[in-house]
């Protein structure tokens, strides 16, 4: 095989830019944002700590791991070590779907890089600014890895799971000081583990929090077997049977490493202001909208088309009767239901009682996905809401919203982040109020922390 | 998304024949093979021990698993958890190349079914009845599996790796007493976590023995997530968004399901007699079959040309100057070297001085690799070995092996078994005489054996 000089490296300027990034490089914004994004990622963490599939990979964690560590499981409290935290801590900060989202990448990138992070960082001592800054490099890599695997990949691939798996080795790898060779390495060994399908969906099965959980663990594996000298392909994602050859038809090598530097991925993520799919979400802002400005009441309403673009056809098409909580969040019918008579779709507006309601199953089939061309070619860059709303008076009418509520065009505020994470802890009963006051005043002063470790007292189980 | 109920559920018609094979269905003849196929299997991973990135992987063991539990890390002979010791033993088993090989699907099914079954069979206390079936289910999975998958699927993905996951959950979903919704959970949870690229031959980095290790690992927690009801995807393997969709292009369900209960894989597999890449074999033994044939010694040869399949081109056409023992397993012109000058390729044959012996490095100029028409079409059902040999004295002759040595119609013996068992058992400083005399003994009486534990006695570490 033959390979000219002028080959670019794309994986290699990605791994050096890794290796290089410190604390101090990173802009102030970026830094404040790094913790918003924390702040949320806790809340959702515990927010999944009570669910069964959270409590089936815990059960598995005690199991296989070891009794203690120096790293913790959120959603347990126990102590263990960094892979078991990691693999559960990742399963619960994705179930109940009020994780973050970067839009041109379709990446979770939260839910896979704090989990292994936090884990890693328990273990090495890391200081709040150690933390923080391989949290950034954990998102860059994730949001330039999705964006490189492009549409064709989300297709058919969860691409949390697989651009996840990156991620978290970027992270861990950044906390355990790998130079570049060695951040190649651990990238080498990410994307040759990297994994995750949308089949799961057609029968609403536990895969999403299986993903996410091994993204994060998996990614941390590669990044301490990096650390041990174990080597992994140079050129996982753009090499002749890497990861685009097998699982993308349109990867861009570009995508991996322009603006490296100059723009930041923790800045362009989103966070989800409802409690479901981040691809209902634009269509449910627009029919609030349309609703505030046109007076409506749900029952005025007979018909609402969303036009959307194709993944939302492809993610949330097949669910066409929600049968659980988590596939609620995933059928455009039963957001827009709870949107139109609840006026929020927030995480207590999605329950076993709401899965039988019928005025909710009423309007549920009142609504229908479209695609539409000019929202199609938006995506994923731009997420633009679009409704069609008919009414019993015979009126017709649109909604659009160009910026979703929780993009970065129209992101939260301090206190909406706090409310919501405290609004999650207590979903999950993750943590009593106290205990959220001083993670939420632990997180805005991270970058003086000396150390990240016990977010939550050990638990006495 | 519509359905028709003629839609046939190959998925599903495998997990019902993996949770009704019972012992006494299996033939003789298979439990027999089966039996070899596991002596083999304990050589090979014995003889793995030492390698560096075994090293590494049960360093990462020590760092992450319990100091102890029921299962045996064959190689450092410590007790841990089930899902360490499928890591561990899942990368020593595959390192040296001596492991086994079904022919059409291209998969290594000891690797990553056996070091599962044992580290769960060690934990449930299986009989060794209990503990064959397991494994011939393993094997059926996977085997299945990698067929199914197809030639498109091997181009880029590493096959051991991919249905290599759905193999070990066959296998430990059996111990564990799935039935058949069981089972396809577990083979759900398998499939979205399958995962190994090729990538890493170019730079011949160590994720080979990644791949069968996370094989055995994930498969093993698919297996026991779905025992505690974690459900996976129904048709992961031909579903929409299911693995064929993401990973291959000529993937046949038919393959999943044809035979079922005539068949047995176990049959089917080949014992590989010389310790190089698989690829390899069939011009190794059309070379020294030609030699024998026509008396030459390796410096009457000025060239050979191996006429082989793609697949053979593919996977061992970037080993152009191999630089690593495990690297020059993998290079045709080096082992047709080692072959032509030391008669055999065993596994005390690929050494340092070998890696620099002028010789050898002459002879290995003198080959060529040319895709032949016929072998590939061939391929994978059958491994014809086509050499063309051209000598000093200006001769010029074919020489061809229709069934390679090790394949079932050419199988080994049990003293050829036993003897290369033993030999890498001592290669690796794995286990001495006396201890091989024991492990031999059991796995020939294995229906009889009343649990599978301690093949070894637990190292002092």
């Amino acid at each position: 095989m033959s390979e000219t000089v002028t080959v670019r490296h794309s994986t290699r300027e990605l791994a050096s830019f890794l290796a290089r990034l410190r604390f101090d490089d990173i802009p102030d914004e970026a830094v404040e944002r790094t913790k918003d994004l924390f702040l949320d990622w806790v809340g959702s963490a515990l927010a999944g700590s009570n669910e069964r599939p959270v409590r089936t990979l815990e059960r598995f964690a005690r199991e296989m791991g070891p009794a203690g560590g120096p790293s913790e499981d959120l959603t347990s409290r126990r102590r263990t070590s960094p892979l078991f935290a990691a693999l559960v801590n990742g399963a619960a900060s994705h179930v109940v779907e009020q994780d973050d989202l970067h839009n041109a990448s379709v990446f979770h990138p939260a839910t896979v890089v704090f989990p292994a992070a936090l884990a890693a960082a328990q273990q090495t001592g890391a200081s709040g600014r150690e933390f923080l800054a391989a949290s950034v490099a954990g998102y860059e890599a994730g949001v330039r890895v999705g964006r490189f695997l492009g549409r064709s990949h989300y297709r058919v691939f969860h691409t949390t799971g697989t651009a996840g798996t990156l991620a978290a080795a970027a992270a861990v790898s950044h906390l355990l000081g790998a130079g570049e060779e060695t951040t190649l390495h651990a990238l080498g060994s990410a994307g040759t583990q990297a994994a995750g399908l949308w089949e799961f969906l057609r029968d609403a099965a536990d895969s999403k929090q299986l993903h996410t959980a091994k993204a994060a663990s998996d990614g941390l594996l590669a990044a301490y077997l990096a650390r041990d000298g174990f080597t992994g392909a140079g050129r996982i994602l753009e090499g002749e049977r890497g990861m685009a050859a097998g699982m993308s038809s349109d990867a861009d090598p570009n995508k991996l490493v322009e603006g490296l530097g100059a723009s930041w991925a923790v800045l362009e993520t989103s966070f989800k202001y409802h409690a479901s799919c981040r691809h209902t979400h634009p269509a449910a802002d627009a029919l609030l909208k349309g609703m505030r400005e046109h007076r409506l009441a749900a029952d005025d309403i007979t018909r609402v088309r969303a036009c959307v673009h194709q993944a939302a056809i492809d993610v949330l098409g097949p669910v066409t009767d929600p049968r659980t909580i988590h596939q609620s969040k995933f059928s455009m019918g039963f957001v827009l239901a709870v949107i139109a008579r609840n006026g929020s779709a927030g995480i207590n507006d999605f329950t076993e009682e709401a899965l039988g309601d019928a005025a909710l199953r009423r309007f549920s089939d009142k609504v229908e996905m479209v695609l539409d061309s000019e929202v199609d070619a938006a995506y994923p860059r731009r997420w633009i809401g679009l409704v069609e709303i008919e009414t019993k008076g015979g009126g017709r009418f649109t909604s659009r919203v160009d910026v979703p509520k929780g993009d970065p065009g129209n992101t939260l505020g301090c206190e909406e982040l706090e409310e919501k994470a405290r609004n999650l802890a207590a979903y999950g009963g993750g943590a009593s109020e106290g205990e959220m006051d001083r993670i939420v005043a632990r997180i805005w002063g991270l970058e003086e922390e000396t150390d990240v470790r016990d977010l939550l007292p050990e638990g006495s189980e």
